[in-house]
């Protein structure tokens, strides 16, 4: 069976280092869905702006090339326990399909295009997104589920940052706040948390260094790329 | 981009009427997914009893000949007011993918094949799985999520149902007991309530007729095909 992408998001996030690990961490992570301001794109998005929520279905399009595995090492084990892919959410599957729910922000209608713009991305930017549904509260909160070895985010270690003096005035109020928002999220590879004295990587049009102190990181220097 | 189902999963709906517009409705509704018993598929199910319900993606297969549509008609807005396939879950729209969630009740492993046995199903008999998720309460449940036009399930109109002398006794108590579930959530085309006297359909290997009072069904034959 065939599936044609509707469009890529656009995003911050240039690197999968500093992704957040699932959608709404972060709400200030914004995403774009641009389609063409065509007469079908303007029929099919009527009535969208009357839910809060969105549902994207979308390609892990950099995993294809690695084929799909039958067990992963989820971040959430710590990235050393094996799990059965279908009891994770990992790309590494077959049809490498991933589903995010997403806050519709607004819907902008200009000459040549039509934006979706959403908040609390987790998505690679150029992703292909494949289906858009609304988040339906009835249908799709299953308030009694129970997951065995999910933490609740707020379980999750969450480091201070700081800055070097001088590098967070090279930045956007907005970049800054989104490359805090990242760092606190504790971006490290669950199994090595402790190994490098610092990491780089890339965000908007950055690379960013930061140092890794145990309990906390400082933004050392920012380069435009 | 190609994508392959998976599996298609087994269920007791042969036709489109009689199916729960949501999954969840009728937790009694049974779906099976088979996979063959080989290693790969040991391994990728391995931990997902870990979760108690799972997101299925899946393929409207029988909607692809019609092509997608910019427009539908919401079941729940009554059938008459058009909407956008986006802000809706019509299988008329583009690439077909289906989501639901399902509660996950067991796993049986035989000598060919392992099942994934599923309840609270919205799928037709045979629909091609792509994608089995699990559910993650904490990214998936958006308790603040807001939606303008899809009321909750107990608004909903539920018609009593009544049995024909002698013709429920043609069933199994399990059958019989998904028939009365699926009449009770009013499976007649929401623009033509009240435009026949009696309905037919198609339910496991019965066809089910049952006669349209306005506030009760009776069920008056069941012929197995």
């Amino acid at each position: 069976m065939n599936i044609e992408p509707l469009c890529h998001i656009q995003t911050a996030f240039k690197d999968k280092f500093g992704i957040p690990r699932q959608s709404g961490l972060i709400p200030e992570a914004l995403g774009i869905l641009e389609f063409e301001n065509n007469n079908f794109n303007r029929e099919a998005l009527r009535g969208i702006e009357d839910f809060s929520h969105l549902w994207l279905s979308f390609i892990f399009d950099k995993a294809i090339k690695d084929g799909s595995k039958s067990l992963v090492r989820p971040p959430r084990l710590g990235g050393k326990d094996k799990m059965g892919v279908w009891a994770t959410r990992s790309p590494h599957r077959p049809n490498h399909l991933g589903l995010t729910v997403v806050k519709l922000l607004k819907v902008e209608s200009l000459e040549k295009t039509i934006s979706v713009v959403v908040g609390g991305v987790d998505l690679l930017d150029g992703t292909p997104i494949v289906d858009l549904k609304p988040y339906v509260p009835y249908a799709d909160i299953v308030s009694e589920a129970k997951s065995a070895w999910v933490p609740s985010p707020e379980k999750i270690f969450k480091p201070k940052v700081f800055w070097k003096e001088g590098v967070r005035e090279l930045l956007s109020g907005e970049e800054a706040e989104l490359i805090e928002k990242v760092l606190e999220q504790d971006p490290r590879p669950s199994a090595q948390k402790d190994d490098k004295d610092s990491y780089v990587f890339k965000i908007f049009d950055y690379q960013v260094k930061f140092e890794n102190g145990k309990e906390e990181f400082r933004v050392s220097n920012i380069k435009k790329l």
